[in-house]
């Protein structure tokens, strides 16, 4: 049986960036960029006005309150008619092209105006003054932004600003959602007898969305094998399936035999990990357009089980899909703020509180009273997972243990 | 003049959390709950198997490999027919009830078939083992998730579980971009002479879908005052406008005019900040249905400008409009990689980017060489702004200065 290390080694292996697809620019925030960008024009296209006031030569502005004719009055989206004449100003708007021959822009707050002609407060305003020269953002050709970035706000507004409507990038993951098992009714019906809502698919869709995937939860599948494979044969169109219930070790449970009846591979079946051994995982056939095989995760049914499953390699398999570098879990650590006392031969992942300290290096780990992998009211108490390795220990206040964060 | 802080005050004085709303669950990801949530019946609702195998009462399981009958096959979603019986073990599947008279459930892994009967690896079996009792994870009419919880995944998955398939959050902002400017053209357009592309549609379309507002682009206003009317009024139905352009001294720049002419309160114009000072901020007429008033900010028309402006107001009016508590633009500082000389009279927000430092307490800024508040290349290689306060003074390396992040 793997443990999570292995099993996380062997979720990577296959778990390749998305091929780049072209993409409007208005979807790719958070996306990684997949070609090199280069200006298709200089920028700014022309010297500019930075403020609003007048376009001067600086040479002229000498001795006390300067003052100078008031010649065309250049607004934003037009250009100039002709150069400034000796003597001159001309009245400009921020982002107008400055005209021939002027070198500077003083502040309209800095003048005031008399008549035809402009008094100036300061008399020593030095060449290039509030102008951005043509090119200083960028030159024609250059390359702007490079393969492999991660598009942020600012980077989006630099593609629009160098004419790119749509970019390659490797798009978001496609993700199915497929719960299983006769017991499950819709949050919006009251359980019969035997019955429990199912609150997984919720909970995986809000997971992954989390991850920025694009998430479809197809309808409950039923613990009959006609219908489960009709489902599954559909969710395998997608770039990742997430399947929950119907893969621990009863008789009953036939998601593994269904996804091996339809091509996929099974890579492992079950982790040395508490709460979530059951897991399943394998890969699907490659689909057409040179798509890869998608990435099959079978979750157990247990709500927290289903949440630590999908912490633990969902996640990064949904980074490496989408070119990002896959999170390690296993960064954070704090001090118990209690005694914990730990029984078993699996690693164990127990909902736990973060509390504020004041020194951010020394994080505080509250493990909460927890009543197992169904008990997903006490996750939705917790801030994560503190992470107890396996076998039998007795830990006390203020040891040191792992954390897995939640949100 | 305010300066930020004084104008960030003014701001969020005006803000207040949007009125509840009853959401679908599958939008409510991220925001605040307005209500109390309580359980509509005990969960689980019968004492249930939380692993597969075999139910059975512990007090049977004694001596070296003890073996039962096997008896009823319950599996999830039926319930037992009947109790189980002297020296009888029930097979029973993840999730199922257990029947009346068991108390504890072996896992399949730990015993072995044998015809009609099973035998039991572990002996010593206590009552409770592997049983999740009814109403332990909660009980009917208990509350589970009190009214300003921030709904995360698991948040989610639990009210999922209590049936709750609407539910009152305050609602995602509802932001309005509205662009003004003769010299832009859309992305997809090449520049004619004078004339830019529109980077700040995109931009702050970005940032506001980062904050989980619900953006809308309206087209972008030609500086022409009876079309900017028509526009802005269709923009104050919204909960927050942004304008960009128009708001500086130039003579032609009408938003201010526009906004007052449609009732828009002005609260400030101007604040001391570079980039960003001509910022302008309002409060428009309450509108129908009991919403509150639009926030109405006019950012400078230079991007980075814009981007100073967001991040400084409109983020935290963003947070607080969800219910939010705003994060402090001051908690961050670091030590400077490099000399800096500081010249003017309002603090400067100048792009730089963060340097990994082995000791998370001790980041580093790196100041980026930068041609203004309309070079918008160099905010898209910065993590964000070194904070220089007023006033001139040549910094040294290893200085302590505040810093702004950006994404």
């Amino acid at each position: 049986m793997f443990d999570v290390k292995e099993a996380l080694v062997a979720v990577l292996a296959r778990a390749k960036p998305l091929p780049a697809r072209l993409v409007t620019l208005s979807d790719v925030l958070g996306l990684i960029l997949a070609e090199d960008i280069a200006a298709d024009m200089d920028l700014p296209p022309f010297a500019k006005a930075l403020v609003d006031g007048y376009a001067v030569r600086a040479s002229e502005l000498v001795g006390s309150s300067p003052k100078l004719a008031i010649g065309e009055e250049i607004v934003a989206g037009k250009t100039p008619t002709r150069p400034l004449a000796i003597g001159e100003a001309a009245s400009i708007m921020t982002g107008a092209p400055i005209p021939p021959e002027a070198d500077a822009v003083v502040m309209v707050e800095k003048t005031r105006r008399d008549g035809a002609f402009v008094i100036f407060e300061e008399s020593r305003v030095a060449p290039g003054q509030n102008v951005l020269p043509r090119a200083k953002e960028m030159k024609e050709g250059e390359v702007v932004l490079t393969s492999g970035t991660w598009l942020n706000s600012a980077r989006l507004g630099l593609l629009a600003s160098v004419g790119r409507c749509q970019v390659l990038v490797h798009p978001r993951p496609k993700v199915a959602i497929v719960t299983t098992g006769d017991e499950l009714v819709e949050p919006s019906e009251k359980p019969g007898p035997g019955q429990i809502r199912n609150s997984n698919a919720t909970l995986l869709h809000a997971l992954a969305i989390n991850e920025g995937a694009e998430v479809e939860v197809l309808p409950n599948a039923v613990d009959e094998m006609e219908i489960l494979r009709g489902t599954l044969a559909r969710a395998l169109e997608f770039d990742v399936v997430l399947i929950t219930g119907g893969v621990s070790a009863g008789n009953r449970d036939l998601v593994p035999a269904a996804l091996e009846a339809l091509g996929v591979e099974r890579v492992f079946h079950k982790i040395r990990l508490k709460p979530g051994k059951p897991l399943w995982f394998g890969v699907g056939a490659e689909r057409p357009a040179g798509c890869p095989g998608p990435l099959v995760f079978g979750l157990p049914g247990n709500p927290v089980s289903g949440v630590v499953g999908f912490l633990l390699f969902v996640r990064c398999a949904l980074a490496r899909l989408s070119a990002r570098e896959p999170q390690s879990a296993w960064m954070i650590s704090g001090r118990l703020t209690k005694p914990f006392r730990h029984r078993g031969d699996r690693p164990t992942y127990h909902p736990s509180r973060l509390l504020e300290a004041n020194d951010p290096a020394l994080i505080r780990i509250e493990p909460l009273e927890w009543a197992g992998s169904a008990d997903l009211r006490t996750v939705a108490r917790a801030d994560g997972f503190a992470i107890f390795p396996e076998g039998d220990r007795d830990y006390t206040t203020d040891e040191i243990v792992g954390f897995l964060p939640l949100d």
